[in-house]
């Protein structure tokens, strides 16, 4: 059985990307990250759908450099921003944008995967509701993988070369949505919200409730998530 | 002033690349990393080195996974080979290479250019002497530079792109301690064993070590550090 290393916010479009490369036969190795993000609550999202889904090992992985150096809203005291249109949302790079995160979160993924003799990796990253993250492109995903090649023994030995698959990258939220349904994902165990009240329910203002509830109405399915706006 | 983020492991080539980046003007930021190395001696060296240079400022970033990980004799109870010549050195990737070390670390310290405003960060890789790590070839800095520019506000906004400079990438260790010398870089402050003595005493037997002390021999130059053989 051929082994994926799947980056697992505990987000909605993770956990469809973990369902997908489940659908293609992987064994899973699951990686999440404690980076000192506001709504760590998706980390306690991403061990139950590991745990449904049949994850073949999870691991959390500590990075303490994003919140020493903030610079985002989701890892300092900026405030996240609430009940902006998609407009709004397209105009700039957001204050939600983490530096160089998919960057270092692909290089732990790599790391794992050189030990594992994977040579799968994927990511739930996607372009058109990315709200102008630049990590979240497809000619980023293009460029880390071949960077992946050169850094690994596979650059070297001519082993299989790792490939970085990104399938939801053009779709739309809806879309995800409906491929995750397809593939029977339980979205009550997922969390989306930038900003979550204590005990982990949405806020349903920040970009992100608005992109998933938009999401859930045009996939024509309701949110399993209960919001309290 | 221009800030600069330098990798700086304590080591000698890491030491060299500081004095170097000094001596073009920028403003140092010194990035170390605690990734439960074996050689870990060589995080207080980094310290001291920064202190005698003048860094503005010193961040030791704590990294969990490659521990957890193993798959190196550096970071695992794999025996570290011992009194190699350098036709086996050159021979394999040896069991000293940490699975995607340098992607992991020029990751961090992408995003804490850009968190600084940064467009350059130094790194002390070299080929010649490289023992065949992949991730020390120019081909892997130059692609890392790309996509670090892809994965960051640069590469949408069109503000300054980071620079990955690698000064020392084609030399051999005589030239990079002869370099050194002549910018006054005190080398007793650094550490390169990779299997010291409890107190910090390199083990003179290692690749690192053999390397090390040859290369001084060739500069015509007297290593510090004592050797207790």
């Amino acid at each position: 059985m051929k082994k994926a290393v799947v980056l697992l916010s505990g987000g909605l479009d993770s956990t469809t990307a973990l369902a997908i490369a489940k659908s293609r036969g992987f064994e899973l190795y699951a990686l999440s990250f404690d980076y000192g993000q506001r709504h760590r609550h998706e980390l306690s999202c991403a061990g139950r759908t590991g745990l449904a889904v049949g994850v073949k090992q999870w691991i959390v992985a500590k990075i303490d450099i994003l919140r020493m150096l903030g610079g985002s809203a989701l890892t300092s005291s900026t405030p996240v921003p609430k009940g902006r249109t998609e407009k709004d949302m397209g105009a700039d790079i957001p204050v939600t944008y983490v530096p160089a995160r998919n960057t270092i979160f692909l290089s732990y993924a790599t790391a794992w995967a050189e030990v594992l003799g994977a040579a799968d990796i994927f990511i739930g990253v996607n372009i058109l509701d990315y709200s102008g993250y630049p990590d979240c492109r497809p000619e980023f995903i293009a460029s880390f993988q071949a960077t992946a090649n050169l850094a690994t023994r596979a650059g070297v030995t001519g082993a299989t070369k790792l490939t970085i698959h990104a399938p939801l990258i053009n779709w739309t939220k809806a879309e995800i949505i409906k491929a995750g349904l397809a593939l029977g994902v339980d979205y009550s165990t997922t969390s989306s919200c930038y900003d979550p009240h204590a005990d982990g329910r949405p806020c349903g203002k920040c970009d992100s409730c608005i992109l998933r509830r938009k999401g859930f109405k045009e996939a024509g399915s309701s949110d399993p998530l209960v919001y309290t706006l």
